[in-house]
């Protein structure tokens, strides 16, 4: 019984990590899509969030699925749990892709504003605290996790960056500009909540493996 | 033994409820600070996330000491891990009304560009959302979820024509106004984000319910 739920719960592991893949490769996707002024490419990005919800709900009954038929003492109860919330985070995340794939298609016809430097930035950025957390949840890494918590903080200047360059030195100056400027400034915002997704990951990583309330309290760290 | 499990379950209710109130409250204090341009009562939003924090973690454990202690079966399992994704949900519903606050805070200074309408229209909506969505998860209501379901495209629509409103008639036209227009423009969203919760959980009591897959294919409903 015990080997059968060792396997089943390795299982899940497997079945998170392709999440957090699926995940990553929109962030990534959307961006190249933008990057490419590649309207194919946004609308795949939106497609594919399809088979994305499905192994959300996939993930949640096998969950559920292994408390009803193991009833699994607290440290794999807990550790079930917080992979039920890293999957529903993960799910937002490509949502997320699918919110900046919207936008490019907004503005994939008309001429680039500005080379783009900062947004890639941020979308690598994002991309590694996905891939991160996730590595952190399967290895319970609280280092790992951590890494995560802190890399949050660069996110959000670069998002201060873009805005105000977008703000001050486009908006406000060219009013022309704003049809475009204002797509760029959500998909900067939307890059940032992608982090913020990836920092309750972890801290629900580090909470899952010290027990302990870090969460909302990253000045413990 | 299972009369003591109904009444912690009875607890859990109460517990969630009051973080739906929390979170009905935060949304309605961060719009009434930006009406009256009251910066104290933006502050207090934000100062209050603490102890939603806190209350969103302890209904966590409650959860999880729940399922260990009792093991339960699967109808309510399905309910206590619906519990938790709800409460995550409320979270960061709170959370995005603490972003409102600090675009509150951006703006509190400046005259405001416009009398407000459609945001406090769309404030409302959400309010009302999250009000339903918690009363369909505690009383397995699955009419009044997909009422909350269909609630989230007059949302859409409105957050569109706030958007419209500020880019074309304030942004384009006169760009002294971006600075107190984007903050504008981002409160709206941030509405909208909170519907879009308000949505996932009523999709998850509809799932929890009637245990089918609707969540994701609004076609369905």
């Amino acid at each position: 019984m015990q080997r059968h739920f060792d396997d089943e719960l390795k299982e899940l592991h497997k079945d998170i990590l392709k999440m957090g893949v699926f995940a990553q490769e929109s962030i990534f996707k959307s961006i190249e899509a933008l990057k490419n002024r590649d309207r194919a490419q946004a609308q795949e990005v939106i497609d594919a969030d399809d088979r994305i919800d499905h192994l959300e709900l996939e993930i949640d009954e096998k969950c559920i699925d292994l408390i009803a038929r193991y009833q699994p003492m607290a440290g794999d109860l807990r550790f079930i749990a917080t992979g039920m919330k890293i999957n529903a985070e993960l799910e937002r995340i490509a949502d997320l892709a699918v919110d900046i794939s919207e936008r490019v298609l907004e503005i994939v016809d008309k001429p680039l504003l500005k080379p783009l430097i900062d947004i890639p930035k941020l979308s690598s950025i994002a991309q590694n605290m996905v891939r991160d957390s996730i590595d952190a949840f399967v290895n319970k890494d609280v280092g790992l996790a951590r890494k995560v918590v802190l890399s949050d903080s660069e996110a959000d200047k670069l998002r201060n960056l873009v805005k105000d360059e977008l703000v001050n030195d486009y908006m406000k100056k060219d009013p022309s500009t704003v049809d475009r400027a204002v797509p760029l400034l959500l998909i900067a915002r939307h890059l940032e909540r992608i982090c913020d997704h990836t920092t309750n990951i972890a801290e629900d990583v580090i909470y899952m493996v010290e027990a302990k309330v870090v969460k909302h309290h990253p000045e413990q760290l």
